[in-house]
């Protein structure tokens, strides 16, 4: 049995945005040698998500704003947890997207449908942030 | 350590459904003789989910509504997204549901709680679609 | 290659409410000797979700509310699967906040980022009910 981990650090410019992180994982995956076995990501923040979903420019403004009216940023004072912060809104916008993607690795890569990319979901951008990529195999 | 996937099809007639997969799941398993370890079963697909749920059609008929309520599928010049198609909401839908169930193997067995059933949800069907099944143990 | 499991058991005297689970989780982890692997947490009950984010009072006041704002548990009526039951809501805030997380074991340790803690998430208490930890590693 094989173990490996790496973590990644993106910084977001905005409040919120999407990125694109297939690449840096199928690296991290290269880098492990490991052929069969079960690849985990998952944000380090909890104000942030690891997904798969479609990279698709339009779906991601429909995300953006879906999130907002399912949990609006504004006004942060409809929020509890908005006492020295301002991302209540943040927490509850994860909880949608998930935290996290676990993904099959089948002949050294990841075992993916047609479509299927991963991305980091920045709710609370402007500083830098961790994603973790653990793999377990052989 | 020993690992094995299979992939399922699945044809649901309409664009939305529910599809109990708990026994196409458990034959995977015993396919793979793993008696301890991890199953992934995940949605090759960005329109489509795979969850653990009650197998009860009232519940089912909720979901259905609430997702609705949720992520409409109409109008659907609404969504950035559908521009040559007309499944944004499938994307939203299934952010709500899940991409993946990690279950546990024990014994031989998925080690589940008395009502747990794995389930395929449909949100833009009427083609063939694929699931994934990859199992790592011993 | 190395498995534990354990169930853990937890009884909320409310409806819903949410339980910082992360030292029983630790104490699993120790108890398996585990030293690199990925470790799952998951309800066993479809009404109950485990999740990761924030230790904060403020933030649990708001994801209750949130929720009951999302999928109302009241009028109980309004939902196809409470003939004998009352807890449709409860599947469906289940939904949102997740069945389980997946972690990274390396060094002996929970992987995980600065304020990330692990919670159990009842939407249909005064019961008695599991929760279930896997570990996979060596």
């Amino acid at each position: 049995m094989n173990s490996f981990f790496k973590e990644l650090f993106f910084e977001v410019p905005s409040r919120r945005g999407f990125v694109n992180i297939t690449r840096e994982v199928e690296n991290c995956l290269k880098e492990s040698g490991i052929q069969e076995g079960l690849l985990l990501c998952n944000a380090m923040h909890i104000t942030a998500s690891v997904f798969i979903n479609d990279d698709e420019a339009g779906l991601h403004r429909d995300y953006e704003r879906w999130l907002e009216k399912l949990a609006p940023h504004a006004p942060t004072s409809q929020y509890a947890h908005n006492g020295y912060e301002d991302n209540a809104d943040a927490h509850l916008k994860r909880q949608i997207m998930g935290r996290e993607v676990v993904v099959a690795v089948t002949a050294g890569k990841l075992h993916f449908g047609t479509w299927e990319q991963i991305f980091y979901g920045e709710f609370d951008g402007r500083r830098k942030k961790r994603v973790l990529v653990k793999i377990l195999g052989e």
